[in-house]
């Protein structure tokens, strides 16, 4: 008989950002996958287990959890933020695909958080308010042009941009590129919001515009939010700029 | 002095999925403003206060909140979901802008929730695990060229497709459009996730085809997720089909 494999998304890093269902789902584990930081956020009984691997060896971990869930055990796996957000959902489920015909029937149940972009959205006040997209900037995912083709068109037709994983040491450059790509695109002036471990005691949080946004602003932890030609910032007297995206269009950039 | 204006969220519907920083800020508020159904799901005091207001009515929603916060009382404003994500905030942020300078000095809170698409993803298994973006098909907001014109954009570049605010009693033909279009570009065999009220009572979810998707599985509170031709379907025995994009992309279509 089948485990259940939770997916467990732990929101931006607060505490008081974890749902509900994400505790249930966590009280009802008996092993933990995920990365060794994540792991870290969890409050575990003496007779739960950790099982901690690198960022980068995601679809290994899956299999491991899918094994374990597969063999009776109920599993855990965790992802900050969304599971099902550049995260550990898509990963269980593309280890699904490929493997024993048992791992399909393991009852998998996905359990939303708080995405990195909804929690440095609402530090910063609306910049998700109309359209947007959310990309992550990993080349190591996917070819370097599709990126760039996805940057031009969301910029090009008013999608406010999110993006995910936008730099790390192996991949110092791209970041730098994709900015050069937007100011070609957008206005010097579009709000441009870079936001990490939002809730966190080591958050790091800065509105700025596209023309003095850099590289260096962010690390692998950072979620940058990319105005469109509608995103507006507002002065407040003794407080940091709002920015938002007014919900209502005029239409298509010239 | 001027007092405190939380925007929350209260996420999709089910209390398992509303976080702790929602229920503190709900118990520190007087006044609570906000649609109907939305305000009820709140489990109030009897020296709190509901304000309820239409769907349609956000911006004077939005201006007797900060008028009241200004007078000093300590204000909720509530969204279903995520109160950034075609809700709350955004109108909050224009009312601040075009108002009064005493509504630049509210002490404005937006607390996260879950948005739908994420509630919706994470029933179906993971269709969002790959860049995606989020569209309002209202043109009550934006003229229509501008929704084909994203649609387009956002389908012929690899972008699975989160679909807010389908359709409606005053919007009866603009979904079906929108599946015409995407069917142009996409395959019929593209998964189509429907999803409304998930983790309620009153649930309804559906996994189908981009060929066999149709206006009539959607009403207002419908989120839909239109995959991008690496989405994928994996069938399981006695279980409904894993959706999921997956984390690598091997390019553009062609």
């Amino acid at each position: 008989m089948s485990g259940r494999l939770f997916v467990v998304g732990l929101g931006p890093g607060s505490a008081e950002q974890v749902t509900p269902q994400a505790l249930a789902a966590v009280a009802e584990a008996s092993e933990f996958y995920g990365y060794g930081p994540y792991l870290e956020r969890l409050d575990l009984r003496p007779d739960q287990r950790r099982i901690a691997s690198d960022n980068r060896e995601e679809l290994g971990r899956a299999r491991a959890a899918l094994e374990s869930a597969a063999a009776g055990r109920d599993v855990c796996v965790v992802s900050g933020g969304d599971p099902g957000v550049f995260a550990m959902a898509a990963a269980i489920c593309e280890a699904v695909e490929v493997g024993p015909d048992a791992w399909r029937q393991v009852d998998i149940r996905v359990v939303p958080g708080i995405t990195a972009m909804l929690a440095v959205a609402a530090r910063a006040g609306a910049p998700l308010g109309h359209d947007f997209c959310a990309l992550s900037l990993s080349d190591n995912l996917k070819p370097w042009p599709v990126i760039t083709a996805r940057l031009k068109a969301a910029a090009s037709c008013g999608f406010v941009i999110a993006i995910y994983n936008p730099i790390s040491r192996s991949r110092p450059w791209q970041l730098g590129e994709a900015l050069e790509i937007l100011r070609a695109i957008l206005t010097a002036e579009t709000p441009v919001v870079f936001g990490r471990a939002v809730g966190r005691k080591d958050e790091r949080f800065l509105v700025t515009s596209l023309a003095e946004a850099d590289a260096n602003m962010a690390d692998m932890a950072t979620c940058i939010i990319v105005g469109s030609l509608e995103t507006r910032r507002i002065k407040r007297p003794g407080m940091p700029d709002l920015v938002y995206t007014p919900r209502f269009s005029k239409g298509l950039p010239a």
